[in-house]
């Protein structure tokens, strides 16, 4: 069995062995243990899964120094950012506990047995109920936020199901790290053995798609790892829900009164959302479309001077340099493509990248400027006119996000340019940029392929919707109906023979 | 190009040609023509949407006998059946309607800018939008209510989605008559053209789902045709959404006390439900659990006599029949399944099934009873104890339905079998037969594969959901925000900062 290594991308070189790969009969094995957990993860209830949450959020904030040094080891993102993140994951994990308490994800129905036009219904109770063990892939560029701690975890947990990770190759040891200090925490918040695993190696990932136990699978990453995903999951004799966060483009438009107004301020924030974290957003502007004439100039004078003042950055891993130095070498050999200015040189070992800002127009927009390209890159095109703009926009592909920057109260352009771009995009910014994603109950991060599978997200209080089926009780006595669908429970949101009540109201005999 | 003929199953010939078949270029324009109508048909709002449902179920009404009439020769269902149908339609529209009216199926939530522990958090305001042209296949089972203007359709329109239908080629001719009602319906509504769109034929159907207007797939039919569709769908370039109701076995249980207390009752109710629609329904019930012992016997008794007592009945189709005589023929031919009762032989022309009793042991239960068979056959297994019956049920496949019939007031051996089955079914019945589905807001029809996809239904309000998709607003200037995401719009249940709030209800000022 192949032993796991980890890598410092400051150095390039391995460090220390912190795993093995996982063989497929222990994978197998987990799975087992994932299905048994479910009954019993679910029988927590809402209370106790949202104590759990809570549990799982304090004892990552315990470790915290232990957690973001490993983590700054093995993806050199710096300990500001992944302080940061480790601060995002508690918070997610806490606001899944609120969204437990608050009950509305439930969609609890009670439709009372009568009369109707197609003759007498019986008496039907639907809720969501947890889809089952889920597997979650965890993503190189977020090793807590959207890894074995992450979104994904929490919002399968929080719905009931047992989780089985599968951690990325990128940070084998903070996931291992994470991953024990999760499951001691969860052991001591009394939830049963198997609610959390980890498997390392892609054929562990393989195996554990496969598995029969698996109910659903999220996934973080490539467009190409994803695609892999859904072929195994096509092949098995019952395929499951695949919830693929894939490849964004992100494209964001400056309008000609934008540009004119406040350039300094655009360049300064146009080229620290591209770099921010080596430029590994999934919500990296990688298109930017910029109005021709003096204003655009001058906006593209600041954002060059800016980017040749930064330094090379390390990127996670060896593939993604690689890649990198394939994608950006494509760019700038394509005809119609310009170097407009590049950061210094790269100096220092290890998986280092120079920040770049190319120029195109929109016009010819070449194939090429379409593919998103993970690192520290990004093209500006230029449009002569809104026509050119519009047109640039409609060649597009579907994006998590998609952007304006507008002039002081300026609304047509940018009504325009909305209506066009939310067809292909699942948030859409105004005088913003679409790096850093809110975790919050009206987030959400999803678009149409290929971005995501496009009905779901997986960031904020939405996300737990992945990970929930419904289930429709037709004439049950009321002792065998869960709590939530009994008459007299007021706890939750429920919707009553068509009419939606808040939690807690009390029906008006009671008050009298 | 091929003709479409309407076909009577009581004579097995063809009776006239009612259409041809749409070749892949009008497929092409249909589409193209489906994606002109969106934005127009999210245009005309909830209201004018909801408008438009009413409309078309008063247009159907008004043409009831004629449409009646032609489905119950293309069909032999009979008149009473598919009048009922026809209500059944209508009500749907009208219900869509009301769900429209309603507004929570937006999912409207606002979370206001302001800080947080992540620092602070830009405006953001999420809701369903909806998700572009959608295929909707027809069922040859439901001419009228999962057919062109089916639960999908309804569904699909009510999102604001324009509808491309494939209509089955059991009922060319009602699929044309109901779709012209419905144009002409929907034309004087003030509905786009391209609203709504008919094909013929199977390979206007794979043009269709491979077409890159259309947005998401609703499907009713055969395990083996959904997965037809799902295969052109993975080698579109950008997946979408299938939602297929493709397989159930509905497993029914009746407990040692049910048989020992209503032996009569149930014998009637079961094989009513199995022989219901000649056997055509995705819920028939297709294995039965029955006690051993006096009086299992004794249920098993009265069920065959009924079932000997019953006429041949006439099958929707030439497939369906040849695929009954084939099904029927493997499960009489399978070691360990023998012929309980068959009903009277058929002695009239068209495509006549025999309903038919089989029997076998739960203990040694053959693989060839966990496969849906459509039409009047159904499965007896008997049971010798709780281990039995319990290890049987964990061997079914996942279904729409799973039903238990209790002794009165009995709960102890119910819970255990609910328990069971609510991992493997999407609706869960208490001493009811599962044929017959009744359109509600509690209603869930789904269930995890091969029933259907697992996570939504396509029966009942909530089936809107499939054919929409959330965009988030940041920082949206209030004039470019859809109405129901204003800060001063009361007129749909919204969550504004995490707290639900229902419709109508106003803020404390304005009551000052």
């Amino acid at each position: 069995m192949n032993h796991v290594w980890s890598v410092d991308p400051r150095t390039g070189g391995p460090v220390e062995v912190v795993a093995r790969e996982t063989a497929p009969d222990e994978v197998a094995e987990l799975c087992d243990r994932a299905l048994e957990a479910a009954p019993l993860l679910e029988a927590m209830g809402r209370q106790g899964r949202a104590g759990l949450l809570q549990c799982l959020a304090d004892a990552l904030e315990r470790r915290r120094e232990d957690i973001v040094a490993l983590a700054d080891r093995e993806t050199a993102l710096g300990t500001v950012r992944l302080d940061g993140e480790l601060t995002r994951t508690g918070y997610q994990l806490r606001l899944f506990a609120e969204v437990l308490d608050e009950g509305s994800y439930l969609e609890a129905a009670i439709d009372h047995a009568g009369a109707t036009p197609m003759g007498p219904r019986p008496d039907l109770r639907r809720m969501l109920v947890p889809i089952g063990p889920v597997a979650v892939f965890g993503a190189s560029n977020f090793p807590l936020a959207f890894s074995v701690p992450g979104g994904d975890t929490a919002a399968a947990l929080a719905a009931g199901c047992p989780v089985v990770v599968k951690a990325h190759h990128s940070h084998p040891g903070t996931s291992q790290l994470v991953f024990e200090v999760l499951v001691d925490a969860a052991r001591a918040a009394g939830a049963p053995e198997g609610t959390l695993s980890l498997v390392h190696g892609l054929e562990a990932g393989a195996a554990l798609v496969a598995h029969p136990a698996i109910r659903a699978v999220g996934f973080t990453g490539s467009l190409s790892g994803g695609k892999a995903l859904v072929d195994i999951i096509e092949r098995r004799p019952d395929p499951i829900p695949f919830f693929g966060e894939l490849s964004s483009l992100n494209p964001l438009v400056v309008t000609p009164r934008a540009a004119e107004e406040r350039a300094a301020e655009i360049a300064e924030g146009i080229v620290g959302s591209f770099t921010m974290g080596a430029g590994q957003f999934c919500t990296k502007p990688g298109l930017v479309l910029v109005p021709g004439g003096r204003s655009g100039d001058a906006l593209l004078g600041e954002m060059a001077a800016r980017v040749r003042d930064l330094d090379a950055q390390w990127l996670l891993n060896e593939g993604i340099a690689a890649s990198y130095a394939r994608g950006t070498e494509r760019l700038i050999t394509t005809p119609g493509v310009d170097v407009l200015a590049r950061g210094r040189a790269a100096d220092k070992a290890g998986f280092q990248a120079v920040p770049l800002l190319l120029a195109t127009s929109a016009a010819g927009l070449p194939e090429e400027v379409m593919e998103e390209c993970f690192g520290p890159v990004t093209v500006v095109a230029r449009y002569a006119d809104e026509a050119q703009l519009l047109a640039a926009l409609r060649r597009t592909p579907s994006s998590l996000t998609a952007t304006v920057l507008r002039g002081d109260g300026e609304t047509e352009l940018p009504a325009r340019v909305a209506r066009l771009c939310r067809q292909r995009a699942g948030r859409f910014l105004f005088d913003g940029y679409p790096t850093g994603v809110a975790v919050s109950w009206a987030q959400h991060h999803g678009g149409p392929w290929p971005s995501t599978n496009s009905q779901h997200t997986s960031v904020g209080t939405t996300a737990i919707r992945r990970f929930l089926r419904p289930v429709t009780w037709q004439n049950a006595p009321g002792e065998l109906l869960p709590d939530e669908l009994r008459d007299d429970f007021l706890g939750v949101p429920r919707r009553v023979d068509g009419t939606l009540r808040l939690a807690q109201e009390r029906p008006a005999a009671a008050t009298a």
